[in-house]
């Protein structure tokens, strides 16, 4: 996509028309911060989600699911930090619907319009007075404001160490369309549909099947080429609300419209996705790697996503160490088939560029130069196979002394 | 197998007879320790060996299996530690043929009937001058003590905190049959096949086919449930040599001693794989996963193994965290389908036993407790399914900062 077909503009969720934004301090789990988030729209939205393959699934998710499937539309998401509502058997599930009950009976509603998400802890309850508390507080507090949108980002942070939100217009027949979106993400990443939390708004109008195709879709090369631990969580969800307060003619599968706004819509989640990546916890570097020329997509994806899962290539980054070794290793191990000795490869960052592997063995590289190379904080690690044309490139970080402290000391 | 069928002495490998053993300070890239050692039959053996899935196989590991799928009997076996001759190409396959060339001459032996192994950084050269004046060192040294055994285990460390070896005695047909095993591995430990390396020797006549049959069966459920880092190496290699010296009635597939026979090797087996996992790069305990009445044996394996390998449950038990969350997490990403509601999960250690999850919420349990539990240099997770009779049991261990201390300088 040629960047002036499209413009970032400041602003998240409440970029798009219509939609509205508040946080709230509810004291759910954290103390003395915004722990709750509201995402309204003054139009009720087309919606599309997805949500974590995990067989243990948070009551959220169920919750979500059964609404984002069925054709009813959407008129306020309501999030909260802290608790995952994780493991919480038919008393979670309670919540979830006595949440919803109370946005709905708040905007003469229906229940089944009111999504909800959680993130922390698995297995404590949440208490069900604060959360119905905190809906209805943070619908008295609800601003189409940027910064409405911004503190919805800060609220539903738990290890993450910044906010993560983007915006985004494009034109349509004639008409502006808006993106906006937000996410957090930090531990327990290793989405598979979609990571932790992320929600997009758009203001252009689109129909419900053209929706949930263009975000399954950008999914599979976005949110599921990250992973910060492995770990694939309970709660993983993404949700995008189109309102179509915009007025552009319904997007289609078939219409020309619809490539341009699953383009924007990708561009969206690869953005939202190396922040995740970027913000692991305890991260200090962002890692990339592509494979290219490979046989086919699929092991592609599989290389690209089992070097930056590799403990010790994560381990080997932290110390700005070029234990390319560790790399072929993760690759050997994906489950991609592929001769070694084909393979040409290099790390790359804003420091240069430097070939490390070729013809089967190490290249006579500079060790001081690599050292160099991997310091940046974001690295590049590409690899060449020389076996075919498809190309996959998946996002994570290094694994520093931080990781294991921020998950050895979580719940206290 | 019962205690009294079978007797632990002293010693490991040089515990058969028949078995010489040496070490050698060859300066392959450690300085001031020995970092080469042999294994020596003075009746060539029967042999029979398992080998990493990766697809990045160093070359050692195509020399042996190449040996050990063939019908030739097995002199010695030659481990150098420091460089794992992985990455290499044919610089690296002539490594092994010369160093295997060397020893063959020495004994008037033939080139095939020798069998080699490396451990250490991948991706480095071995200088060949080196390791065929080691080769030549080792096989003036050898000696059947038990000494030389303990001696050669020493040698075959890298990044391992002590020794692993083990040897056994027990009877068949009157005659007295001893096994003698070492290994090494603590990082780069997911073994898909056998550990890092691995060496069992043994005095008992058995055919060949009988004891692949017997290697490959207990593997499964010992090497092959341990993990450290997810990482599977280019270099797995497990060898079993049994030379016959012992005057047993030689062992087939369809003899009574055959199940005798490989239970023992499946003892062996274990003890060295939970040594291994409980001496996991970093590690301050060992971690047993158990689970129990799953629907099948493959579903108990990928949740057992799927507790040991999460990073964040490995994280929370360093923390002495019963985070037991992160555990239903794992077992749901593991790939089994189940019911959490069914789920009955405990903490158990030598301080005490406690149930942590029932009936699909926490249970009411003491977190004080819990973490004395968790404090432990021996922790266990049982989880009962209650959907089945499969069980299955799988080692790790927890998470430190030292993990990634030690991997994040591991090569300077």
């Amino acid at each position: 996509m040629k960047e002036n077909e499209y413009q970032i503009i400041e602003g998240g969720i409440t970029a798009p028309q219509g939609f509205e934004a508040a946080s709230h301090a509810a004291g759910i789990k954290y103390e003395g911060r915004d722990d709750m988030a509201l995402i309204y729209t003054t139009t009720p939205a087309v919606s599309a989600g997805v949500y974590t393959q995990n067989v243990v699934k948070a009551a959220p998710v169920l919750w979500d699911r059964a609404i984002t499937e069925n054709e009813s539309k959407v008129s306020a998401v309501i999030i909260n930090s802290g608790i995952a509502n994780a493991c919480t058997g038919e008393p979670g599930m309670n919540i979830c619907e006595q949440t919803a009950q109370a946005v709905a009976s708040a905007v003469n509603g229906q229940k089944n319009q009111v999504l909800v998400a959680s993130t922390g802890v698995i297995g404590m309850q949440i208490d069900v007075e604060k959360i119905v508390a905190g809906s209805k507080a943070l619908l008295l507090k609800k601003q189409p404001t940027k910064e409405a949108g911004t503190q919805a980002a800060q609220a539903i942070m738990t290890t993450d160490t910044h906010k993560k939100e983007i915006a985004v217009t494009f034109e349509l027949d004639g008409k502006s369309i808006c993106l906006g979106a937000m996410c957090k993400g930090s531990g327990m990443i290793h989405p598979n549909m979609c990571t932790m939390l992320g929600f997009v708004t758009t203001d252009a109008a689109i129909e419900k099947k053209a929706l949930q195709k263009a975000l399954s879709t950008v999914v599979t090369d976005t949110f599921n080429m990250i992973s910060v631990d492995g770990d694939t969580s309970t709660n993983d969800t993404l949700v995008v609300l189109a309102n179509g307060n915009a007025g552009n003619t319904v997007i289609t599968e078939d219409s020309a419209a619809y490539q341009t706004f699953e383009k924007i819509l990708h561009m969206v989640c690869e953005y939202l996705a190396k922040q995740m990546a970027g913000d692991g916890e305890g991260a200090t570097a962002l890692v990339e790697a592509t494979v290219m020329n490979a046989k086919c997509k699929e092991d592609a994806r599989l290389m690209a996503k089992s070097i930056i899962c590799s403990s010790l290539t994560k381990a080997a980054i932290f110390g700005h160490d070029a234990n390319f070794g560790r790399i072929l290793c993760a690759m050997g191990y994906s489950g991609a088939i592929f001769d070694q000795n084909k393979v040409e490869m290099y790390y790359e960052s804003n420091a240069g560029r430097i070939l490390i592997f070729n013809n089967g063995v190490a290249a006579d590289y500079s060790e001081e130069e690599a050292t160099k190379i991997l310091s940046e904080p974001e690295v590049r690690i590409l690899a060449d196979m020389h076996e075919g044309d498809a190309t996959a490139t998946a996002w994570g970080c290094d694994l520093s002394y931080d990781y294991v402290k921020i998950n050895a000391d979580y719940r206290s």
